[in-house]
Parts: C-alpha cells; sequence; structure tokens
C-alpha cells in the first residue's frame, strides 16, 4: 500500500498490526512463479506431503456422502471431544473429560488463547526462535513481547536460566513449543515440568503447543496435560500428525472453564468446525499409533540425510534433527542475510523457504527448511539451498 | 462459573465479554435431550437440509480423494476468486477482479471486518433486530453499539429515517443485512443505494451482509459490490446458497486495499482454509444459477407455509415471508417473555427456536424460527410453537 492509500483507508490500531505469516507470503510468491511455468521446490511450509491414514479419507468422504454437512457444536463434535480425552488420559495418566476438549484449528487456538488471557500491552514471553503466528498473534493483539533467546550452540533447548529470565519479566502468560518449529530441539521433561511448576507459583498463563510433541524421535510423547493446572492450556493439531493440514482441525486440553471461554471465542469467530473433517480425524485417532510411528521413521531417515547434507557444508551449519520436519540452518558462511539469500533461492533456483527472522530477532542469518515434502524434491531442495550458499560463500570455487 | 472461579481465572477484558451465538448454545441443550433420547425438532439453526448440488459433494470427495489435504494460500485457492469475481462482475455490472475477492468463513469475516476497522469504544451501528454474530463480535472487540429499530408495523423494512439516524449517530462502521436474518425483509434496491452513498459522504465503513440476498423470491440478486467504494465491504457465504454450512466457506469483495488486510487477518488467525472445501464450492459455482432458483422455490414454499400457520393464531403473528428461511414470530399473545417460551418449548414440546432477545434489546416478546430444515420436521415444530402459544396464551381452550 502506498502512504496515500493509508489516509483513504481509516484501519484500526489492530488492522494496523497485522503481519500475518511470512512462510504464506513465500508460498504465494512461489505459486506465482509456478504459474508462470516454473517448477518450484517448496521448503517453505510444515505441509506434509505422507499419504495421510487412510481410515482419515474414508471416513471424511463418507461422512461427506452421507451429507453431514451441517453445523456441529461450538466445541467440536461431542464423540471427537471424547476420543481425544480418553487419548489424553491414556498419555496424560490422569483423568481428562470431554469438558476439558475443545476442537479448534490449532493455528486459531494460539489466538484465541491470548485475546483470552492478555489484554493489549501485557507481556508475553517467546522463547526464540519462535513460531511466526506467535508474532503475528501477539503483533494483532498489541501485547508486548519479551523474547528469551535460546542459545544455537547447545541445539536451542530449553535451561533453567531461560525459565527464570522469563518469569522474572513478570509476564501474563508464556508460550512454550516442544518438539520445537522451528528448531527441532526436543525439550526434556524435567524441563518442561520446571516451567509449568514456575508458571503455576506465579499464577502466569502458560501454552503448551504440542503440535509436534508426538514426532520427536528419540523420546515417547510426553504432554505437559500430565499436569491439572487451571491456568495451562496444551494444544495440537491433527495437521502434523496425520499429514492433513488443510483439515485445519486441531484441539485444546484446559481446565473446563477456560475450555468454555475457547467454545465460546469459537462461536464467536468461527461457529463451528466441519463435521466430515472431524470424523475423520475421529476415524484417523484409531490407526494413530501405527501411522505415528511411519511418519517417525520417515521424518527421521529425511530430515537426518537433509541434516547431513547442510552439516557436510563448510558454509552451513543447523542441529542434529530431534523431531519432526523443520531444520533452522545457519547460512552465516554464505555472506548475506536471510532475505537475500531466499528471494535468490527463489528466484534463480526455484526453492522456497522461511527467512529466520520471521522467527524473531537475532536470527537473521538463519533459514527455516521443512522437509516433510516429497523425498526426492525436499533433497533436491536442499542439495540446491547446498548449492547457492557455496557459491554465495566462495567455497565451490575453493573446494573446485 | 462461579463467583470463585472468576478469581482463579484472570480473563483478559475481551474474554470477559464473549458471550457466543444463543443459537449454538441452543443446539447444545438440544443434543443434550435427544443424547438423552428425545426427538427433537430443530428450528434454532439456519441449517438448510436441502440436498446440496451433486456436483459439490462429488468434487469435494474428488479432492480428498486426490489427496489435495494441504494449506492453501491465505486468501483463498485462485481459481475459486477468479470464479467469484467472474461472477460478482456479472451481477455487480462492473469489473471485479481476483485481488478483490478474499475466501474466508463469513462469520469470521464478520469479526475481522470490525477488527480492522473498530477501535475499543468506537460507534458500530446496527439496524435491530439483528443477527447474534454482530452483538457477539462488537461486544467481543468492545464496540459501542448504537442501535437503530426498525418496525414490526411495517414488516422491519428499512426507510430513510433509520439511515439518517444511524448516521447521526457518526459511526466508525454500519452493518446492513439485507435479505435480513431474523426478520426476512427485503430492503429495496434504493435504500440500500441511499446508504451506501451516505456512509460514502461521511467516510463510514459499512458491512454489507448478503449471505441471504439470493434468496429474496420475488426480486433479482442485487448486491451492494455494484458500487465501488473503498470503505464498502460485502459479505457473503456459500453455506445458505448452496445447503452447505458445514463447509464454513464464505468471501468478502473488497476493494483491493481492503481485501490485503483480510488476507493478512486470516493468514494470522486461520493460516487458510481447506482446499477440497474450496474446490466443492468451485464446483458448484458452475451449477448455481439452476440450484437457487429451485431452494428459492422451496423456502417460498415451505416459509410461506409456516407463516400462514403462524398468522392463522390468534396469539401469534410474523411479517409476511419475503426471503429465505427465517421468521421472526411476535409471542407476545402467549403471554411470556421469549426465554420462558424457548425453555418450555424444547422442555416440554422438544422444539428448539432461538430467543428474540439474542438479535437485541426491545425483541423479548418474538422468537426466530428457521424453517430450512426437513420440510415435515419444520412443520411439525411450528404446529408445536403454535399449540403451545394457544396453550399459555389461553385460547386454545376458548376456541375448542
Amino acid at each position: 500500500m502506498t502512504p496515500s492509500q493509508t489516509t483513504i483507508f481509516p484501519f484500526s490500531i489492530r488492522g494496523d498490526r497485522l503481519i500475518g505469516q511470512e512462510m504464506f507470503k513465500v508460498m504465494d510468491r512461489a505459486q506465482q512463479l509456478e504459474q508462470r511455468g516454473a517448477r518450484v521446490y517448496h521448503l517453505e511450509l510444515g505441509n506434509p506431503r505422507m499419504p495421510p491414514p487412510v481410515e482419515i479419507v474414508e471416513a471424511t468422504i463418507a461422512a461427506v456422502r452421507n451429507k453431514q454437512l451441517g453445523y456441529t457444536p461450538m466445541a467440536g463434535l461431542p464423540e471427537l471431544r471424547d476420543a481425544i480425552a480418553e487419548r489424553y488420559t491414556h498419555v496424560a495418566g490422569r483423568p481428562i473429560g470431554r469438558a476439558e476438549i475443545v476442537v479448534s484449528p490449532a493455528n486459531l487456538l494460539i489466538s484465541q488463547f491470548l485475546d483470552l488471557t492478555c489484554d493489549r500491552g501485557d507481556r508475553v514471553v517467546l522463547f526464540t526462535p519462535a513460531f511466526p503466528s506467535y508474532w503475528a498473534a501477539t503483533a494483532h493483539i498489541g501485547l508486548d513481547v519479551v523474547p528469551v533467546p535460546l542459545a544455537p550452540g547447545n541445539g536451542f533447548h530449553l535451561e533453567e536460566t531461560h525459565i527464570e529470565q522469563a518469569l522474572a519479566a513478570r509476564p501474563k502468560a508464556v508460550i512454550i513449543n516442544s518438539a520445537n518449529n522451528p528448531t527441532g530441539a526436543v525439550y526434556t521433561r524435567a524441563m518442561l515440568e520446571l516451567l509449568a511448576r514456575r508458571c503455576e507459583e506465579d499464577r502466569v498463563w502458560l501454552l503448551s503447543d504440542e503440535t509436534y510433541a508426538e514426532l520427536a524421535f528419540g523420546w515417547p510423547f510426553f504432554t505437559l496435560a500430565s499436569r491439572e493446572s487451571p491456568q495451562l492450556v496444551v494444544i495440537s493439531s491433527f495437521s502434523k500428525l496425520f499429514s492433513v493440514p488443510g483439515y485445519r482441525t486441531g484441539y485444546a486440553v484446559a481446565h473446563q472453564a477456560v475450555a468454555e471461554k475457547l467454545a465460546l471465542s469459537s462461536s464467536t469467530l468461527i461457529s463451528c468446525l466441519p463435521a466430515f473433517t472431524q470424523l475423520g480425524c475421529l476415524a484417523g485417532l484409531r490407526a494413530v499409533d501405527g501411522y505415528v510411528r511411519r511418519v517417525k521413521a520417515q521424518c527421521a531417515r529425511v530430515t537426518g540425510l537433509c541434516g547431513t547434507m547442510i552439516n557436510r557444508s563448510p558454509v552451513l551449519r543447523c542441529a542434529s534433527p530431534e523431531s519432526g520436519f523443520y531444520l533452522f540452518v545457519d547460512i552465516a558462511g554464505a555472506g548475506v542475510d536471510d532475505r537475500t539469500f531466499c528471494d535468490r533461492l527463489l528466484e534463480e533456483r526455484h526453492t522456497a523457504v522461511t527467512p529466520g527472522r520471521s522467527f524473531g530477532r537475532g536470527c537473521e542469518s538463519f533459514v527455516r527448511i521443512a522437509t516433510c515434502g516429497q523425498e526426492q524434491d525436499v533433497l533436491e531442495g536442499v542439495r540446491r539451498v547446498v548449492d547457492l550458499a557455496e557459491e554465495m560463500g566462495g567455497t565451490r570455487a575453493k573446494a573446485a
């Protein structure tokens, strides 16, 4: 928009603060290239290309065929809430009931949580690098983000000093995300429990975004829902678990009083979710354990391969992958910043990745690579990343 | 929630103001009755039960089958935006392009519009009775609603005095909804254009919610998108047009600068919508004219029948239906208020309707009836409404 348009359009303060998610803007630019006939390698979005469980596809189709096309309850279908509650009762090791579960898109739940718990100007702690939606939601609401930077030197892991630094800021809310997007780091159970306990002591709201928690390679699935804590909200998504990001279906596990608020928020904003996507996810839950085992094995193999390719290059560096399908790659050796690198990578090499700055200040020498696409495309995309970085860093010539 | 819980849960100001949509709460209560084995007649929600166009169902199934399960652009699929733009170019009689179209759930677009245009405390005009989502969204954002009451005596139509009353309040935004939910009134083209022109003159944002505009019985489809007006946003939904409310897919037609903001808002809140629902709606658009003709004929017949049943009763009164499938029924003759009537209707007659007060102050002697369910169920439900009202009003005994 030109400055003159700003005066024509008297947007609200919140409207002026909207930034959206950078990776969707990258995808839009990549798709414009494709419309001009280019073949583009998509490593910008965590858009899994594994076939989803056949149970999901068939149950969704059956529901559409059976004309389950009407409105559903604002908190989600009772049978899906029951199935999630049953599963969390099992993994959390404490009884969790339907009243503590709300079905809503996980990305929306980030905004819903912050909107319910924080007023404009309130402080929120993000451990950085942090998922762009946290930045977009906090900016939109007008929250004062206190970034607590994690250290690349130890693989961006959460440590006790970070927790104390977070609480010392006297925030209204803290967001934690393990397994982490974009770093892939899986925090220890002890550290997550320490954070939850400290938030309880200080009566600070805690959002535990566990979207990737089940895709941790070396650990069993651990959820903070194991704690019965009134100001703790756990969110997750079927998007990554079942390779169905387009279903836009996630859920929260929260104290009943908070769950009721989240449902009212959904009623206000989106009314409800489709029945057929929820029934698909319900069918998927019956097959979840076997499917997740296969996804984890695939992620471990492909992400591992990509990590090796990157760390073999003299100009690139990333932490050893511990979960899921993101690599947060230090491109300092290429001698340019993230935006320049991403722009040239897309224009010249037709490969889309997300600039590090979308994850927070101090990340301008990083890019995020998503390794969950078609395996051959992902490997070719990573090859192009390495190639461009080495060309820019002048090492390919040296090596030759 | 008990008062003690309020102190445990320090919700935000916006969180405290959430009210949600009353008709979803009614549906939840009705479904609890059903879980106890009752047969309930659902007239509380505009949940159309006409079979949708077969093209939609088949295209949706094909897209799921073809694994179109990934993320989509934040503003919607380009091919769907193009098809909507082409249709509006035709009906609006002026060129409208993809850049002016954003695909998003229509209910969310209400919040998105208000959020983009108004700051907390700003004045917004609602012509009352008004759709509960407007109340829920304005309450949530903390806007100062100026209600401009329309008169039951003239079928709740919009007149020039209402428009001048609206603009005299010096609002930041006005919401207009024709064909109207809940009254069914269709405002004249002249009156809608006058409102739009007056908003332009005073530089006031205008949301034209045209969700039911294509279901006006006696008029051709008229859209305010015919005006090229920077502060005008037209929204509509495929939910009612195609009898697929569960698809949660609607759209906005707006100036490019506003459309870009709406897309950023979607990116922030929900990331994007499913591909398969959008592809379904795209296929539906190819069959839209014939299908809408059949839906209108069905609505005119069933809503007409229901209107006749109601107006034959000495204790009930509603305006002659002009569109869609809502009747806003004056139950004053039953001698109780809307909430008492609705509670007894649900408990004793297993029939769910929505209390008038959800549509604004001054509507406590009304209930809204949705006539878009299975025809026999709707007629039986209306019979039960009439029956209870006459019993309460003491006229059944008199008539016997």
